[in-house]
């Protein structure tokens, strides 16, 4: 049976890359429209194109340094020689897919504008068949390395079980590590450049936004791409490779001494391949006539992804039935769990964001009485908006650990491994379909570059209406991605902790599950560092965006006092200057989170031992949860009473209640899209980091 | 040995309230000043008390209720019969605490603007003598109520000592549910007043501040009183107590099987009444010539707080030496952790929120690109501020745990228990000079208000140029109190973890400290829950504020209109109708926060079963810290950006900048004054509540 299950997985990969590439060849059939809409376009994507060779040359710098420490460990047998090279490729594979995503972005832009000029579905199709490509590349490259490294390491190299899943966590930290830099570098990048161009453009200049005058425009939609597309894709790679990876190393734990421990490697790799297949059938879903109004072209939308999670909830039982055998079946709870809670995360998020419901309006309300309400308002609804997924999370868990234990009674398997072996599981389940959530994600930043094509080469109004509507709807489909990239990064980071006392246990048997103690005080002082560092993070993230911000600012500025006939149109501004700016100082700046996330649970280990390790991920996993979902939805929520005032409520467009919320946006921008996003990965990368250096960690340490 | 243990336990305390009184008689014995400030005063004394009236009828009926079912659970043997009269006067002794403070800062006011006329130095002994009663009222009454319960309960019901913690452990859950309710509603009085005054009166009327025409300005005043003196009372009491019965509580637990029960439970009660001793010898070294300047000022102050530190470092050796034999000496270390821990916090805290260094002025700075950049750049500043607390708690958790076991090997003790104990001590040892700190702290807002009447008496500028002094100098004495206030929390509830702990352990023995392991999916879903509860409380309170504020908006606004000749000085504003919305807006708000604080716990506890509940308290300690340090240094750094450009830098008072950071300090407001010091007392009620219904829990569980 095993190379049948190995070839299936290999099928999947493929399978989804070629699928993204006929989406590909789909996009770029389409018409790119005037000349004037071609050469903004290329502008973007050279712009796009010169930041992610600068910043691929900077990680390469700091893979290239990670590789000769790793290989010195490695030396001193601390590390197998494998971890050296699956750091690398880890890395690799996620900076490829966020550069493939971002690529056909920026070909899609001015053809997704230029198709919003015969209508809005035309529209949905070209961007979304870009989403398409970004959504299958990330889950067909991850498959693909999953199952060539899987490959090597079985057939070429003989390495048993547990070591093919060591190495495989290894490659897990070089996608996460790259997916750091790519979302802070891309997320301060836009960031900067948005409210760079929004302060000195809309509230100093009083030009309209994306106009064709402010010198930072460009930088604005260059950084949609950097940031919200390639470190999407990266980020996203991260998730799912993660989520593999962990569960795979579990099941080995759980499933070994049954005979068992391939088989329940394979399943969460199996179970990606089967989503995939799932994910392209829901894609073919996504269709409505040739006059469909918004909210039809949303109900298409969710028909896709609703249908696919419906089909992966269907598939997985006889998955797991047929390969792990009947007794083991109510390990089908876990994903079915996982997969719930990651469709009602979305919807606690949308609720909480979406101004057709009432947090959202009450919040735009809050301007009648200025910035302050509203900054005050949109704070209290984020942090409130954390109790429900808790509870979703929470509830999740149980089902996930308890029930496969439960029904399972009298089998001959340990019940916490077993129960954590579930919790990775659900995990699993959540990112099943990411092919298409990822599609339907995706597709909004470009539906958003459309709209500043359009409204730079002064296309009639009715297309910006229409790339409006589509970004609009981007809006919503994102809340409920970011609903699957919260909960699994929560789900995942617990697989991960555990399979790090699994390796502390395999160099020091004491050491085991019921060892950490909240009580030890190296757990709990490790508990109260984990807990600060998304604080910290997020901190650093958001002042960077500030430091950026100004650099653009003064700019800005300086361009409009010296380039003469600009605001009247007759010159054209430097937007390569702007581009540059930016670049330069996202890259300078993304360099100490990064850093930041890699040494510090090193230092921790050497100084409070395992203990203070194992504390220190439950500290981070648990604030860093709570923080992303609070960022975000905070961020959200301004976003959309901004735009819920434009809309006509409240004074409308310009009104001083229109002003308030413009700031409550702003504040918004660096949380939702920054910082907020990154910790998501900061949490697993901490955990990623400490497996690799555990035995680093087993072998020196002050305390414990 | 024992009986002159407890006598000089009861000498402290009697102390201490002699003390209060002679202050007190020294506050009274100043001249009230003008027929105008005298009537000023009397306004807002007498809304003060109606508002304390107000909100003590409607927590008496909570104590009643709670009382009821103490006693039904008591009469089920879920509890002694201790515990229902232990939790009301603990509620009651809380509540006079607050009730005393706030009388004679009501007292005080008129007399310390009346002061300034003469001097600076006046005006400070005048403040800090006020501040100094409520200071040794909380000291002497805290000290005063353990002493009769411990006397009541081991001489009069002979209990032995694991009953007398018990039941004084009820006696801090009472403390605890009265000082949330103080300063949940007194916070937000103070703050829907103050931003309802400001937001009607500065911005939109163009009227300066206190000034006599804007309807809400008694309101404003009232608050400092209600919130910022009688909650402040009510809180530090708690935390006061709290640290004492914990550490009492630890103390039996290390060392009954040594037959020194008695001795460890008394140390803690001892080094508050010799910490009493110290500060009432610290007052006599404020003192400065006639002719001071601010800086001198403050090194008054500093030299009074620092020698009753020092003196305490050096008597609690001897103390510990005596008490506990030579064996135990070294967890005089613990003690000093504390001590230094608490000292380093405040400086932490000054560091981040002082316009004297480098973040508060790049904060000020950061208003030249408008008030989004100031509230991302204070947001930014208050999560970054969290490292170097958290750091600072480390250590000294690490040196309070493991000092006194390496150091005492050998000896025949439980090393964890005496570990705990060093941590319980470590918080007894940062407030035992309480009385002291509390009254260079407390000052600050009877300077505030004594500002208010010069301004509304229309007293000579100089005289509200001295106020200001004084209450910018209330500021940093703010800071390093709040240091204190925070550190004490978190160490107080890690001691009170313990408890729990011990409590689950009598009633059921395989349950022990290491029984708590993060793994543990119920620790961990507690973990995520108790994580959680921080942030949801914050939201609420903010929320509460906001609502309660724009009810004020809404009264001011009508009485502009309403009100013939208000405007040019010719009418009275209805002061009093002010008043009464804050009251009666912040006595609705007060109670849902409260309620959750309680009930969450049980609810916990009933699904999750003890395992959940350790786990939610550990998760809520973090984050509450966490968040508690975020909050306050956001909210002191916002302040006093604006108070530095008030006093000319970037613009100055009315320019756009000024504009700028007066939104920053409108949102700071709920969050240093609302939420941030409310987190303190809840993650302490959690722990409490957790401890008195821990056998409710033991029987019924869903979970575990």
């Amino acid at each position: 049976m095993e190379k049948y299950l190995v070839i299936f997985i290999f099928v999947g990969a493929v399978l989804a890359l070629l699928f993204a590439v006929i989406m590909a060849k789909r996009v770029l059939s389409f018409d790119e429209g005037t000349e004037k809409m071609k050469k903004i376009s290329r502008s973007i994507r050279s712009g796009a194109n010169a930041y992610l060779k600068r910043q691929y040359t900077i990680v390469a710098a700091f893979f290239a340094g990670m590789f000769v420490i790793l290989c010195v460990m490695a030396a001193f047998g601390l590390l197998t020689w494998f971890v050296p090279f699956a750091f690398v490729t880890g890395g690799f594979f996620s900076g490829l897919s966020g550069f493939v995503g971002m690529k056909i972005a920026t070909f899609a832009n001015d053809r997704t504008a230029n198709a919003c000029r015969t209508g809005l579905n035309k529209g949905l199709r070209v961007a979304f068949s870009a989403g398409s490509v970004m959504g299958f590349t990330v889950v067909g490259l991850g498959l693909l390395d999953i199952s060539i490294w899987f490959t090597l390491l079985k057939y070429v190299f003989n390495q048993d079980a547990a070591g093919i899943t060591s190495a495989m966590l290894t490659f897990g930290m070089g996608a996460s590590s790259m997916a750091l830099f790519a979302r802070v570098g891309g997320g301060i990048f836009t960031k900067a450049a948005d409210v760079g161009a929004d302060l000195v453009g809309k509230v100093e200049a009083g030009i309209p936004e994306d106009d064709p005058r402010n010198p930072a425009v460009i930088a604005d939609n260059v950084g949609d791409n950097v940031g919200d597309v390639a470190g999407m894709g990266a980020d996203l790679y991260e998730s799912y490779v993660g989520s593999v990876i962990s569960c795979s190393a579990l099941g080995v734990a759980a499933f070994n001494s049954q005979g068992m421990g391939f088989q329940a490697m394979a399943i969460p790799m199996i179970m990606a391949a089967l989503g995939i297949v799932c994910s392209i059938i829901g894609t073919f879903f996504v269709r409505t006539g040739e006059k469909a109004e918004q909210k039809l072209l949303l109900k298409a939308l969710s028909r896709g992804t609703n249908f696919s999670a419906i089909l992966i909830a269907v598939a997985a039982f006889p998955l797991i039935w047929f390969i792990l055998g009947s007794s083991y079946y109510p390990l089908y709870f876990a994903v079915l769990a996982g997969l719930v809670a990651g469709v009602l995360i979305g919807k606690s998020t949308e609720y909480f964001t979406s101004d057709s419901y009432k947090p959202t309006k009450k919040l735009a309300e809050k301007s009648e009485t200025g910035s302050a309400t509203i900054i005050i308002g949109g704070l209290g609804l984020g942090m409130l908006s954390t109790a429900l997924p808790i509870v979703i999370i929470g509830i999740a868990v149980l089902i996930a650990f308890f029930v496969p234990s439960w029904l399972t009674q009298g089998a001959d398997i340990n019940s916490t491994q077993l129960g954590l072996y579930g919790i990775a599981l659900a995990a699993v389940g959540m990112l099943s379909t990411l092919g298409i959530t990822l599609a339907t994600d995706a597709y909004g930043p470009v539906a958003d570059n459309a709209g500043g094509i359009a409204e730079m080469s002064g296309l009639e109004p009715e297309v910006r209406e229409r790339t409006d509507a589509l970004d609009s709807l981007g809006n919503t489909t994102a809340a409920t991605g970011k609903g699957f990239a919260i909960g699994s990064a929560a789900l995942t980071a617990l697989a991960l902790i555990a399979s790090y006392i699994d390796k502390i246990h395999g160099m020091d048997n004491t050491v085991t599950y019921d060892s950490f103690s909240v009580m030890n005080p190296l757990v709990l002082i490790g508990l109260f560092i984990g807990a600060c560092l998304p604080f910290v993070f997020a901190a650093l993230t958001m002042e960077a965006v500030g430091r950026a911000a100004q650099s653009v600012v003064i700019e800005v500025r300086s361009q409009f006092k010296k380039i003469k006939g600009l605001m009247e149109g007759k010159a054209d501004p430097d937007y390569a200057k702007c581009v540059d700016m930016c670049s330069r100082s996202s890259l300078k700046e993304m360099i100490l989170p990064t850093i930041i996330a890699i040494v510090v649970p090193i230092v921790v280990g050497l100084i409070l031992g395992f203990y203070g390790v194992v504390g220190m991920l439950a500290g981070a996993t648990a604030s860093g949860f709570l923080l992303a979902i609070f960022m975000s939805n905070s961020g959200g929520a301004w976003d959309n009473a901004k735009k819920y005032i434009e809309a006509g409520h409240h004074g409308g467009k310009g009104s001083d209640q229109h002003k308030a919320a413009v700031v409550g946006d702003t504040v918004g921008d660096p949380f939702k899209d920054t910082s907020g996003p990154s910790i998501n990965i900061l949490i697993k990368l901490l955990s990623m980091v400490s497996i690799v250096f555990a035995a680093l960690v087993v072998n020196f340490h002050l305390f414990g």
